[in-house]
């Protein structure tokens, strides 16, 4: 408790990424435990994502057959001074218990399996804010499939779940994914078109932060002007912050790298153009228990250098 | 404050926009503010539209950088006395506070991208005109799809909100778009035929107020009697005017021109053939904010001619 | 106000139309209202309806351009001494307040373009039986696309604006109208199978009144026993009115017809053949005020000899 | 009244439908007053049934125009002293008041036309159970269209009726229809495996009483065992019956047939093979009314030798 | 009683089963009831499930016609000291009267026949945790079409019972069922591919108990690494019961085979590879009762090897 106390105080004079948004006091006080009471408590945030068992099934494990046990991940998150873990409501019900007060929680509402295609893409919710709130969570995260052929119920439902955090004072971290159909066709998901449009959306929405995915050159595919847009990776990358407003970015970590460099590399790039912080999970869970560990520990030296 | 008190009295005696309708205390109590209170403040209306990032995503922004920040459109539309900005939760919540009570908001509840095709298109709201309540919004914007082949979700969602706003006291800014593979079947989204349909549809269900497009010279595709109409455009103006009846007009500038003077041209052709004012967003905010506040005064310049 | 307590106090012994009827308080007094206190007041209708600027758009005012200012409507609807006006929120709101006590209101609750084809069509509402008690209306008007492939749909929506009209004693006019892929493929909507089908399903459903248009002779495509009925236009109209049983029938004048004689030709012969009354627009409406009035006159004449 | 008491307190010792089942107070009093407070007051059931005119049309009331006036069937009911009438609540409106208290209700709660095809059929309520209280019915029915490819709506519509029956104490008539495209691959809805597994269902879906009909010889679609079954008309009807376990089965008549004695033949079929009555509308109602009295006359006959 | 009570004092010091789950009060006494109250009563499990009937139809009991009665089944897990019967609210209300607190009542919620293809699977809920709460229900049922096209409706609703049951205190038990198009594509629905997933997404949706089928060997249309998996019949079973992590998984009997010792050797199997026991139903009420009972002594023996 020591530590969270001090930098509690600590981060009274910076509470930057905080000070610049107009919010209730419910969302403050539980942004505030994630940026500053939890992880780097620095104002940067670093969060465990467990959703790849339903989104993607079992097999997303196969590489460390111990991470299949939710434990893994909860004390990776504890001990690994992680802002928070983002997992669904049966991930929280059955595990949260023994490790609840040491590592915030983020209730992922809505989910689907990767066994239909994604056409037409929709991520229905099997948990509410009121369970967020139950579980003592500090946020909700909520997929969100931009550009999808069947965008209007994924928006029509967003929506409810955003009036509820309002209501109930939850910050809510949107997963703002491209997909569809019509995203294949302009390019696909990945592409800086997809992401910065993706990003924006979550700022028009209302998210409070948005996980986006590294956004990659674009193929001829893309509309104009991206077509024909040529830019790094760091300039692609402070262009989706820039959409992204006042709206916290995390960046994805998307599958595993085995060489601890590059994804530190990944991190400090991140960083640097602007991102609040990362969701990286199979980069993290899919190492040995140490070897993860170890890698966290570098991640929150990089970390401590962006203090906000 | 003393601009508004007086244009406050001085319109008691020329409320005409408002006199004419009957309206419950909340609406007209909401509309006197947006009509006589701020702007123009002589009955017309100017006001400046924000939710292009989310229907056509960031590419809009492209021409001018600087608009990719809100507080870019909350500064300009200040500084440059527009009747109202008109925007999303996401945008209201995180740039709001700094504007509060400096220039009224205009909540649009619904949205959409423009990554599927529009054949069947619906626009999902992703709030709710108690939002607009608790942000102290003098109004709400919803948009319907008039024509789309999902009519009966707009209309019947419409209709939702429509009660919400009777409810509450909030005047209610319906964007009438034609849209949808009838539509397109029937000569496009910007023919007399679909404009003028959309400007009665937006009357019979109920608008206080209606933002409309110019509408384009009828080709051959259009159903009678438009087809074989000529008339030219300040006739087609008058035309869709007139048949969205008691419901102020108010046209949009749709995509960025640069020379000024044709802007103005539209504002004040507008203006003669009977709109209660302007929506103008790109033709606003795609300037470098210097010349985009200098065009903002010779449109107010405009305005002043046409008090109600 | 001297006409119509007279009419009350002489109807009191001869309220035929009402006495067979099972009715709760709120719904009689309301059905008085419009079959004894306004329009011919002896048990008759004359029902005023404006809800073409919605279902075709505002080509059906181009034959008389006055016409698309609702105050003509309310106008002739006053002066004409018709027993009701009926048309949705929008115009009922924009324009109600000068005339209401006048003329009674049915609102007519639910509505759509005609943009989309009519293969699937469904009706929906965009207004409540609430938004007709503060209104002040005497019933409600609700579309029923009868047959069409999403009567699902339909009936389930229909369903509760019944249940709401019941609560709230609301009599229920319903627009019984055969349309759909099913309905063409069976000889379109015109025909006596289709209207006959329509007027018996106004029943079940539990209208009060029902509004059906006048009985085509059936071409071949018509199911037995109808393909192979030969009877004359009266026969088809007394058929269709025994078919709704104890709902009260109005017929629909349907496309504009400038001889008066004919117009009136019509509602001789569909009041002779049992109808309780007619709801003529265009034929109303899209002559010139003064010759409307005079044909208003006329059909009074004939009301008159049918008292019930 | 006094055949009602004497029916009632003779019939206290043999109660045998409901002794066997477990219910609540409600539905125990109604289905008492059903079984042994009206018709052949003796444990058996006739029910006239009238929603051929929604599902069917008025073409099945041309062999008896006379029966087009509801008050037809009501007479009858009366005078033929049936166990109920089953129909919806625009005919029970309409025509209850001069019949209550002298012949049960069974309101139907929903349904729909035959135009378009039966391929997806689902069949919307126009009115709940809610309606069925406040009219002092005895019973609800619902129509289950079994094996639709739409059954997921139908069955959970069904679900929240069967609720609310729960709650408000009413019996829960289930008309348990085979129907839909999956249906006719396998051999249509008239086929012993049809019917048989539509009788399970309704017993698995919680009918208190299922309305059947007289299944026929598989023809080849039928899936196995029943392909190969080779039984008598007797012994198919037994088996349903046995397969919807403790729900009282109600066989219909289908459509009409001239000879009284083949219509009687039918009724004493069906209940030796164990049904607890007939349900039957066109073979009563199609006939003059002396004759379809007459013809009650003998189905009385032969209910009173199964009493239960 | 006595049974009862040993039961209960001799397993509060080896719950195991529940002491690694955090619980609420409701669920923690209903699951206690259920693996320590019944059945072995050391906290394994034997279910008894009747849905049969409706998911198959009533062809499932010709092998052995006397268990369409369903007094069969409950007698027999009343005698055979089944932990519970899992079954409908038709089939609960009906027969659960006479052996009510003899046996505990796992309520299936939700369930459709199998007359449509399975392509765009979903189950339909015809019943409600409220009802399993008034029946005195140790638990609810649902089955979910893991992966179906129709996944989002899928999901939604039972979500919605997911937090019913926590308000409640109802325990979960999910028939986790790999079904439609999508899984039909990638090896179908008994492969350890499909298998496996659907025990993860059991976990990650928050069941307390999950239904699985065996897993088969892959076929070579499973998706990596599934394809090239070789593993034997005890390394998928335990591979899948990892998967379900703090799930409690039960497995099915699937068709009934003759042989009693190889059903034996199948419930011998799946408790030594990590079940919490079995679900079988056509394997024990297929049989003569009498075999059927002797067959439940004796999974009754395996059971009682593997106390936890």
């Amino acid at each position: 408790m020591k530590r969270k106390s001090q930098a509690r105080s600590s981060s009274v004079s910076r509470a930057g990424s905080l000070s610049a948004l107009s919010l209730g006091h419910g969302k403050r006080t539980r942004l505030f435990d994630l940026l500053y009471g939890h992880g780097p408590a620095n104002g940067t945030l670093m969060v465990l994502p467990l959703d790849q068992g339903l989104e993607h099934g079992p097999s997303d494990f196969f590489p460390n057959p111990a991470a299949l046990d939710t434990d893994f991940q909860f004390r990776l998150a504890v001990a690994g001074r992680f802002s928070a873990i983002a997992l669904g409501v049966g991930l929280a019900e059955k595990y949260l218990r023994d490790y609840a007060g040491r590592v915030p929680l983020i209730l992922k509402l809505n989910g689907k399996t990767n066994i239909p295609d994604d056409a037409e893409a929709v991520s229905p919710a099997f948990a509410s804010v009121e369970d967020a709130v139950r579980l003592g969570a500090d946020a909700v995260g909520y997929t969100v499939y931009v550009g999808s052929p069947r965008q209007d119920v994924e928006i029509r439902e967003y929506g409810k779940v955003r009036q509820d955090c309002e209501r109930l004072g939850m910050p809510l971290v949107v997963w703002a994914y491209p997909r569809g159909r019509g995203i294949e066709a302009k390019g696909g998901k990945g592409t800086l078109f997809a992401q910065d449009y993706a990003a924006r959306v979550a700022e028009e929405l209302g998210a409070d932060v948005v996980k986006l995915h590294e956004p990659a050159p674009d193929p001829g595919a893309s509309p104009e002007p991206y077509r024909s847009l040529r830019e790094d990776a760091a300039s692609r990358l402070r262009r989706v912050v820039r959409s992204a407003g006042k709206v916290m970015v995390l960046f994805s970590g998307g599958a595993k790298q085995d060489d601890d460099d590059a994804v530190l590399k990944k991190v400090k790039l991140y960083m640097e153009c602007g991102a609040t912080g990362v969701m990286f999970g199979r980069n993290m869970w899919l190492r040995e228990y140490d070897a993860a560990l170890a890698l966290t520990r570098r991640v929150h030296a990089i970390m401590h250098r962006f203090a906000r």
